[in-house]
């Protein structure tokens, strides 16, 4: 029996996943700790607490705390704190900030190691009808190639996962088994917003104290490839800055300042071209390349090992999935797949999230628009900063004479970066590799988490994602997170728990 | 007594109103018609009927077509039709055409002269949230200041003057009078969306045929000034194209679908920099004069007689007032009033009425659009026409490589002219006149109306507003039509059905 079929038999149908016996042979070869017998007993205790765990993701989505719309924050906060208690957090408080409130908790079983874990207790925004089921009853939906989904606002991004690792937690615990590490678990509300408070809740005198004990942190994920099981550990993340630019009438003291007549436009200037105007000298004509004064001064190129690990990357990925994934039938310039690669780890952007301005509804309405507004992000690579990036950006508007556009900026963070030799991203290989789970290197994530509160001072440690088990649709709709795989290459939440039980493991007993 | 004190009399209370005899004597002086007893009868049937008049306004109301939503468009036509109907037009059609229905009535009293009116039955869209009170209510509210109004959609554009014309007809027969001219109604439903087909409806060979016998073609307004009661006669108007531009993934074929992760930007391409990249071509950098290649080889500058008549119309209007009401400090490039007025005449405009693209909701989101809009009006003067302006911005964008922005062209139509000594401008100025209003000649409307449907070919006649009475707001939240008006200045709605049976003794005798 290979792995392989071994793990077709995990994952095909629930019923041959709860006995238990041939799927628990899966972990066994390798493994670094002491008693393998551990193992056994917690996977019993993770098939058996299946039902439970689906439905604390369920619960937990049908609450949806959403920092853009200031909906149920305070309420995301308290039901986080009440999951911690219950996966056996000794300490849990809850951190103000002059935002909406994060969590910190403890769990301190007297292990040689501390793990630090990040979870974000917010999703993102939707729209209902946009759904084929409602966003918060998280049905269970037969997904086609997949298997048995939860359907629903954070299936993936992030309650899925962060789920499947408490149901780690619960598993150790109710095969009479102590954690292998302390933990510290740091939460926000605001991690879709920006985290624009983040940094005040760890560096808090106490919560700081305690992640410097840790060997790192990371954020639980889902994202195995569905083609090959495959996942990739991020060696860092762009950062991120979220703004609006905004013209209007008002500010500008040209224009209307309410939406007007638009035949007043022959003696009456336009915000929204104003804007236009403005936006348009941020980017190269081709919109792909930002044009703000300085604004590659910090920029570091790729390093040669960098290059090297994109490379390996790109022989191990499909071209061909991406594209169809997103959509897309050319990448910028027409580059190759490799040099694509490069370029969306290496370049900072300059992203238009959205348009808004007068009518925007069906059809036409014959308005001068008081006001226009662009929603952009800016992603940065290593050595850029948010700060920076906001400073070069104004004084870039200002020089052009666009004193009077303002630039609202909602939230961001600096890039991560975190050393490939770091015993962080040693132990995750190991696990990954013992898991039988191919496993690609890479650089830095295009996308973006507040990884850079955890790897800049005052904490200064490693951090990255972890996490077995799939899911996809983050920020749009029909998101899901597998539950029971179909596919023999991808874990379902079972296999995610006990990646999650492997990895603390491997963090105890690494050298 | 001075005319003035009449009329304060006349407006001030409706039970003053109502007694008739002092407020009749207002019309008398200089009337050209032969039987000024005739004008006490009518003036008493008018009175008669406010409660009806006012009911008739409130019942239309409550049914909005709205061509832009295919809202209730052709139950629209049917009440448009029943309203003729009842008004005493014998000859009622409905005139299908490729989009909404027209309606087409006339009345033929056996009078030597013919005149022609022009309806629309359609409404803007509106959002309830922004009202005062229910759009379709069209509640009766007291406006200090102006009297008490109806509120509503529709109330002054066009509703309200319009059944204040039906009105002066109801007026007549009760009072058992014949209208002085035989009258033909053309009626759209598609005013608000740029009135694609009307030009169908006055093409069709009896249509046409009834509207060549007539001495011109007038629209019911109800646009009194606030401050002196007085009225322009306007001897044109601008037309318009409304359209929007689309940039998208799918047309380009460059760029996602749909919305994607904005991440992805670093090797994706933004159809919504590329809208904003093809925007910035169609004007000067102030977003001020149109950059349109070979967009000013038509356009006809103001006459020496044109910037005579703004010259006055400037002495009499107040700058003050008109930067009060759209809440602007300064006219484009600090214009001095006169050239501002100049300026709304004669320069053709591309106004950004609408900008829509990926997420347009409160805070942020991280996507990068498939797809950019950008909603626009172009306003043309003669002799612009709208054939070729469309023909000119598509050979434009194509030149600079925008071949796959989408040019979607919703309506729209010609300028307008009329001749100041037509027979039809010379009524109009010899009712006010005689009516105690204050006029200004005005060589062209900054706004549009399908004027050029009858001052073109193959129709060719006068065409121009006319109308007492008071109201504002149109397109805009609490739009107002004022039913009894407490300033001493504007009339109300007897006076403005008053309004129009003299206007229609005037043609009907005028050499």
């Amino acid at each position: 029996m290979t792995n392989t079929s071994k793990r077709t038999g995990l994952v095909q149908d629930r019923r041959t996943l709860l006995t238990g016996a041939a799927t628990f042979t899966l972990f066994t070869p390798g493994l670094t700790f002491a008693a393998s017998g551990d193992l056994a007993a917690v996977r019993k205790a993770a098939e058996a607490g299946f039902d439970a765990s689906v439905k604390r993701i369920q619960d937990w989505i049908a609450l949806p705390s959403i920092a853009a719309e200031n909906r149920d924050m305070d309420k995301g906060a308290d039901y986080m704190m009440a999951l911690a208690r219950d996966a056996g957090f000794q300490q849990v408080e809850k951190v103000p900030t002059d935002g909406h409130p994060g969590v910190f908790a403890t769990l301190d079983v007297g292990a040689k190691r501390w793990m630090g874990i990040y979870f974000m207790y917010d999703v993102k925004q939707f729209d209902p009808a946009e759904w084929s089921s409602p966003p918060l009853e998280a049905r269970i939906v037969d997904k086609p190639g997949f298997g048995k989904v939860i359907v629903g606002r954070g299936a993936v991004n992030q309650k899925g996962p962060e789920a499947a690792f408490l149901a780690a937690l619960h598993a150790l615990r109710a095969a009479g088994r102590k954690s292998p590490v302390n933990l510290v678990l740091v939460c926000e509300g605001e991690e879709e917003i920006g985290s624009p408070h983040f940094h005040q809740i760890v560096s808090r005198p106490h919560i700081l104290a305690a992640l410097k004990r840790c060997e790192g942190v990371v954020i639980p994920a889902g994202w195995q490839s569905p083609s090959n099981g495959g996942v990739s550990v991020n060696l860092g993340a762009k950062g991120i800055v979220e703004l609006e630019l905004v013209a209007s009438g008002a500010k500008w003291g040209r224009g209307p300042r309410t939406d007007i007549h638009s035949s007043e436009k022959a003696r009456v200037d336009s915000p929204a071209w104003r804007l236009v105007q403005a936006l348009t000298t941020l980017v190269t004509p081709d919109g792909n390349t930002p044009a703000i004064d300085g604004y590659f001064e910090k920029v570091r190129p790729l390093t040669a090992r960098e290059r090297e690990l994109i490379g390996l990357a790109a022989q191990r990925m499909s071209e061909a999935d991406a594209k169809r994934a997103l959509g897309v039938d050319r990448w910028i310039d027409d580059l190759p797949w490799e040099k694509a690669l490069e370029r969306l780890a290496s370049q900072p952007t300059i992203n238009i999230e959205g348009l808004v301005s007068g009518y925007t509804g069906p059809g036409g309405k014959t308005v001068l628009p008081g006001r226009a507004v662009a929603k952009i992000d800016l992603r940065l690579v290593p050595n850029m900063t948010m700060a920076d990036c906001v400073a070069k950006l104004r004084a870039h508007l200002d020089k052009r004479g666009f004193q009077d556009i303002e630039v609202n900026v909602s939230g961001g963070y600096d890039p991560t970066e975190t050393d490939e030799n770091s015993r962080l991203i040693r132990a995750e290989l190991n696990s990954y590799k013992r898991l039988g789970v191919e496993t690609s290197v890479y650089p830095r994530l295009a996308g973006s988490w507040p990884g850079a509160v955890f790897t800049s001072a005052p904490v200064g440690l490693p951090a990255g994602q972890f996490g077995l088990g799939h899911g996809s649709g983050a920020h749009a709709p029909n998101e899901y997170y597998v539950i029971e795989s179909s596919n023999p290459k991808v874990e379902g939440l079972v296999g995610a728990t006990m990646g999650y039980v492997d990895f603390l493991y491997e963090i105890a007993s690494i050298r």
